[in-house]
């Protein structure tokens, strides 16, 4: 919904949800479904007795310098699991709440998701240093505050592993939106146009490849074309408004909009640029695509397009739901490949699909929200999402894309996802497959 | 800039800035003004010797569940003035970095402005009770879980302290924009549009105005008209993707987009509706303006049409550059009142004006950024912004306020902000009067 209706601006808005709207606690409250407590007007508003909070002064606004949450919120936190690490920590993955983030496209850089090859680099912005050489006529070296000479742009983007998903694609594996789906998380950066950088410094014709290289101690590195790093892609120094978090790769990153996480290479060293992919470590040891044929798909960027349900989900059931209430679900789509269209909701097991709301800012390469009223009946049910986007591509059924790429490979599952929700409120997750 | 193509989707594009863009650093070097370290092509890259950072693990992706800033940025905080308080900091202010913001219109939770009347409360939300009563057809208590049930939305807006600037009425008075320009920050906000809930409570139709009170020690309370709560306000329990801060009124404050900050009362403990207004204390001991004529005004709400340029300003002057560099203006524009649609800079104190670039996101009742780049010529100079909205204002002179309002009121102030840049590149407050 998020009807912003100014001139000049945004939001594509879907049919009104006025009629579901209407009465949700009262025709609920009269079906004794949910029954908050009830004033009759004229009560005293006393009724309500003040809190003890406010009965003493709270703390001073010089307290917090830098501020943090609540410490009600403790458990809103990124979670790890030995079963999607490399073998430790260091290379390892930090999973984002999803379902803990309060449906808009921001997520706080407190709770961004982090994977890291060779742990997190605590990096001196003094001593940082990028090099920008190979096939351009003038080769330079950068400390941080010249790169921050260049004109700045900020964008909205997610950032999604390519492994998001992966733990599921033979079977249902964790009860969890948030280690089955947490490796995304979604900011506002700022930095520069690499192809602002490249106009400046003079691009070899002969130049087709870039390597990215990390100065952390995995020295991840990988290969883009060219034509990616002269479309859309950034040198970011700025995530939602202070400087890149140490786990994003303070101070510098390369932001490749809707390709694969890995490529948004962080703690940036280099970039160089040449007349043919590097085959670096990372994509050949790694993030490549075995395919039922037994050869593997090398090179692949792109994110497809994908969704899920983020309410109700295991960690957000609907237990406390009574029959006849009115609930929203709610969920998130994106695509690396462009903007998002459509999606639609299925509660019967993929059988029928009705078509969900888009709500608020619908940006290209960027999660954007869909949600969907309904009545709950209290009965089981299993429900599912499915995305579409301006490529004019839509999320496949587990079978299409098992029947297309087979079992082995890991990455770039985006198949339909679904929930099983139980008439006593609980959710699971469960596969449909077809 | 911030060109966002793809259909459907946003922003204002200004000019093509690509001949301003051209060879900054390389036409620099050439003219000895700045000379990064430059590589001929073929050197060997390890030029850029391996980082000392780079030869260790770095630390591990579960040591930090919820991340923080790298201690590198420790000086990125908020920051308050005995000059600006109420006598103590429980009834202060601390203001938000706007120098330190990274170029988009998001400000991280930790950094956003904090006003508060009687120190930041703590809530227990599983005790947090909001009541809804007067002229409604169904009064009703609601626990923070019955709120979230409604269905939520997501919207980018400022909200600013209508004494921003305040200390600054009379002549300069901090050498500083966090000082001068401080009160404001701007987040993606997550709640329910109160039209929503007064459509399923109903909203009786002698019921003209809205009391909105605080749980908090100061019991800050609002008088805000019906049309307004039915207009755009909503009921605020998220930001940024996690739940309110504390010092922003966790768990739930009520959003009045584009109005004074004060009347976003933050830790809601109620709303009433009422046939008149309630002349609360807080509106009739303070955040009333003084005229010349000696009376003053009561109620007036929307933040008029503003603008400050952020970059260069007092902390981020402009001393390390040299004669000939390129240098990109920037600044931040907003209005209470709609969306931003121009912004001109001046380079000669107010004398001579040219159109500025809208960049990124051009959204209502949003922070707008704004881009001018200029070639620094080393002499000094008197810079100023002005901004124009869709509701057709645009930023008066400090004479024009003067001569309309006095100089009495200390709220409002949204005359045009000058900077001093000297030859050597430091930036001090200058006032422009006409």
């Amino acid at each position: 919904m998020s009807k912003i209706t100014d001139k000049g601006v945004v939001a594509k808005v879907a049919g009104s949800r006025r009629g579901f709207l209407k009465n949700i606690f009262v025709s609920a409250a009269a079906a004794g479904a949910l029954v908050p407590m009830s004033l009759e007007a004229g009560d005293d508003p006393d009724i309500v007795k003040e809190p003890e909070w406010g009965k003493k002064l709270g703390f001073p606004v010089d307290k917090t310098p830098y501020g943090y949450p609540s410490p009600y919120e403790h458990n809103v936190v990124r979670r790890v699991t030995e079963l999607l690490s490399s073998g430790d920590m260091y290379a390892s993955v930090a999973m984002c709440p999803i379902h803990e983030i309060q449906d808009g496209i921001i997520v706080p850089n407190g709770l961004f998701f982090d994977r890291s090859h060779g742990g997190v680099a605590t990096i001196d912005p003094n001593k940082y240093r990028l090099m920008i050489h190979g096939l351009v006529e003038k080769p330079i070296v950068l400390t941080l505050e010249q790169l921050k000479r260049y004109p700045s742009e900020s964008r909205i983007h997610f950032i999604e592993c390519p492994a998001n998903g992966s733990a599921e694609w033979r079977g249902p594996q964790f009860n969890s939106i948030q280690f089955t789906k947490g490796m995304m998380s979604s900011a506002e950066w700022t930095g520069v146009k690499l192809s602002v950088i490249l106009e400046d410094l003079g691009l070899k014709p002969e130049a087709k490849w870039m390597l990215a290289e990390g100065s952390d101690n995995s020295h991840m590195a990988r290969t883009i074309p060219v034509e990616k790093a002269l479309d859309d892609a950034m040198l970011v120094w700025g995530q939602n408004g202070e400087a890149l978090r140490p786990e994003q790769g303070y101070p510098v990153r390369l932001l490749v909009p809707g390709w694969e996480g890995n490529l948004n290479v962080k703690w940036l060293r280099r970039l160089e640029f040449g007349d043919k992919p590097w085959h670096a470590k990372e994509e050949t040891s790694k993030y490549t695509m075995l395919q039922p044929s037994g050869k593997a798909i090398q090179y692949f960027w792109p994110m497809e397009v994908n969704s899920i349900i983020t309410s109700p989900c295991p960690e957000k059931p609907w237990t406390d739901l009574k029959k006849g209430d009115m609930v929203e679900i709610q969920g998130l789509a994106w695509s690396g490949m462009g903007t998002i269209t459509h999606v639609d909701i299925s509660l019967d097991g993929g059988d029928t699909w009705v078509e969900a709301n888009l709500k608020g800012l619908v940006l290209p390469k960027s999660w954007t929200r869909f949600s969907y009223i309904i009545k709950w009946e209290g009965k089981d049910m299993v429900i599912a999402s499915r995305a579409t986007d301006d490529a004019g591509v839509t999320q496949p059924t587990i079978n299409q894309e098992v029947g297309k790429v087979g079992v082995e490979g890991v990455y770039h599952r985006n198949a339909i996802c679904s929930w099983e929700v139980k008439s006593n409120g609980e959710v699971n997750n469960v596969h449909i497959r077809s």
